[in-house]
């Protein structure tokens, strides 16, 4: 476990609320005892859940100051009496915690089509209030897991004093679409609602909608923060900023965000460490993706535009032969050309590409021996990391994932999860 | 092995020529002894093989008469080189069988990005007068599997004696769009080309562009059609039958193909009969899918139009987590709910949705113990049916995939195929 600084006035818990059969968390929340600039996104699901339903109108209010999340059940295709339970939820959490109904985002995750149990979930969020007394960041982080192996936080804090907190579940069912799996940012730092909401939907689109562990959409993708301002110090960014935001070849990079027009040291520092955090984060879902072995890392580069390059990274990333390939440290580089040129929509000429594979450039048309090597050996560590360069321009995008094992399937196969 | 008449005038051969390692069949040929009304389509894969790109150009004048086959081998992305072996294979092939270059549709399938064995292949087109002394099709079957694990053959004959009978290869790298796979129908009936052109779309469009084994495109995917007019029977259908097949709800109904505006009897059993054995060729596909260890057939009922019903269709069929959970006979079937609410494009209302599994009509919204039974028991056999009617409309669309084993990535991992 990592040490983590929990933003201040924040308090969090993890417990057994007896939605899994298994004496394992399954309930918790993070409440800011203070009221929040606190927005979320959501998965883009046809069929979302009704947590999700309830959550999604209050987004643009940007008040939410309380995230209440049980595992187990998504409380997804259970119909009116699913819809009554989440209901009830929520008005035992606003009787309990004191706060305006807005202020509550609740989330449910796990199996699909099952009732939750109505009891054992609103008794709980009647006693948010009591089960509250500490930050304990780590055991809400382990009650929000479903099929993860490893709860799954990360922390920074800024030379000013601004702390940030992030937390994430999420294995399969992952491929997220301006929102994803179930992930949370918590920070002291202050910020107007406004720069929030554009923040969100900029951080998402470089990290968390860049994980694909099996192409499915769950129907309960979640990603919220929450800043309270009990640090007292203030970020904001200009619209112009912004814009150099999105236009920044590659935002992971610090001495890049340098040269962009933030108004102090401290913005340019939140920004980073926001990155920072949702893209360990990102990492650590890949890592953990449902049966995989190996963690994998795509830069797609030279693009003619950022839209083109997803597109190759996703249909890259979503193979189910170069996944399996990955898998076994197959030297079958082929099936990443397959791929591309499955990309129907982009032309992109064959005789540009250039494909290097955990940093040895590939021959492409014809392999010798230790080249097929050097590809293998590309392939056989847990973190794989491939760039392919398109030579149609010069965007990139950087895309993870992970492998196709033996254990996706056994995982996913012989009971419900 | 399935008994079968040949159509009268056709050769065919398997050997092995030594693409592959391993001393089994890999190069065949089927060859029509007279001139032929012969056309195919093929992969949209960006990057398709060389023996494609040679191909291609010379559908549109249907002269096609020989099909040359070598699998281990599919000569993609390997350059100018294998651009240079795939001609040279073609001009030997015109040595040999004394008749124009239009006449001859290579196909190489097997590894990518691996240049083929240039002496054995040329070798092998030079001789193939020589080889084609009978009709062995269930040699040229054999001589065409990659990884599949049966060769694949369906045969008919008419009443008034016009004989049909289909090849086909593939059981992985398959979601195959306007063609697929290699797929070969030889047939001793008499037609016209521009018949034989719009009938070649209409059936893939049926059959082998309704089967996915894992979502990913071939870069060989190749469908033939050869008629060499020697049962001395001609068929024909006119545009306004074929209006009417298009707009058919269910081709495979023989009742339903009965109403419609056939000239002669002769030419509804051919269709009929066409139909048949491509249906029978892509539940084969999908029944030796990678690993697989069960059929999946999925009726898109009730649909909007044919397009929401494909796209419902594809998605499903294409999920991993549907596709090992009937692995496991798991009755998770929120599973299908997640998957029909990412098809975002398509306003499908949750509550117009009904779904049999295995002839048992689900109940939506909570399961007793006894329904989940009913689900896992309709998930447990060797072919899986599951309907499902979304309530938009009155189209329909039929798939076929099969489920997500471990042995699909064990087949896939480990070794280059």
């Amino acid at each position: 476990m990592i040490e983590i600084n929990p933003p201040r006035d924040f308090l969090a818990f993890g417990l057994h609320a007896g939605v899994k059969a298994k004496a394992v968390p399954d309930f918790g929340a993070v409440f800011s005892t203070r009221s929040c600039v606190g927005t979320a996104i959501f998965t883009q699901n046809r069929y979302p859940g009704h947590p999700v339903v309830l959550g999604r109108p209050l987004a643009e209010l940007a008040r939410f100051q309380a995230v209440v999340v049980n595992s187990g059940n998504s409380n997804v295709a259970t119909g009116p009496a699913g819809r009554q339970i989440a209901e009830d939820c929520v008005a035992a959490a606003v009787r309990s915690l004191g706060v305006d109904r807005e202020c509550i985002l609740p989330c449910s995750t796990g199996v699909i089509g099952r009732l939750p149990p109505r009891e054992v979930l609103v008794g709980q969020y009647g006693r948010l209030r009591e089960r509250l007394s500490s930050p304990d960041m780590a055991g809400f982080a382990r009650a929000i897991m479903t099929t993860d192996t490893v709860p799954k936080l990360s922390a920074r804090e800024l030379s000013g004093g601004v702390r940030l907190c992030g937390v994430a579940k999420g294995v399969g069912m992952i491929e997220p679409d301006m929102a994803t799996l179930l992930a949370f940012v918590f920070t002291d730092a202050a910020i107007l609602a406004e720069d929030l909401k554009r923040l969100i939907r900029f951080v998402a689109n470089r990290t968390f909608n860049r994980v694909s562990i099996d192409g499915d959409t769950s129907t309960s993708d979640t990603f919220a923060i929450l800043a309270n301002g009990a640090a007292e110090v203030r970020v904001g960014f200009s619209a112009e900023l912004y814009d150099a935001l999105e236009a920044a070849v590659d935002v992971f990079d610090p001495s890049l965000l340098e040269s962009l027009p933030f108004a102090d040291s401290t913005s340019r520092e939140f920004v980073s460490a926001l990155l920072a955090i949702c893209r360990d984060l990102t990492r650590m879902i890949a890592r953990d993706g449902e049966g995989s072995s190996k963690l994998i890392e795509l830069d797609i580069l030279n693009a003619a535009n950022r839209q083109q390059a997803l597109k190759v990274g996703r249909e890259l990333i979503n193979s189910p032969l170069f996944k399996t390939a990955v898998r076994g440290a197959d030297p079958n580089w082929g099936r990443i050309i397959m791929a591309i040129g499955n990309v129907r929509s982009e032309d992109i000429p064959f005789d540009g590409l250039r494909i290097t594979i955990g940093g040895h450039p590939l021959n492409m048309g014809d392999n010798s021996a230790e080249e097929l090597g050097n590809v293998s050996a590309g392939l056989a560590g847990p973190e794989v990391r491939i760039a392919i360069s398109l030579g149609t321009g010069s965007a990139r995008e950087t895309l993870w994932g992970c492998d196709l094992t033996e254990d996706y399937v056994r995982v996913n196969a012989y009971y419900t999860t």
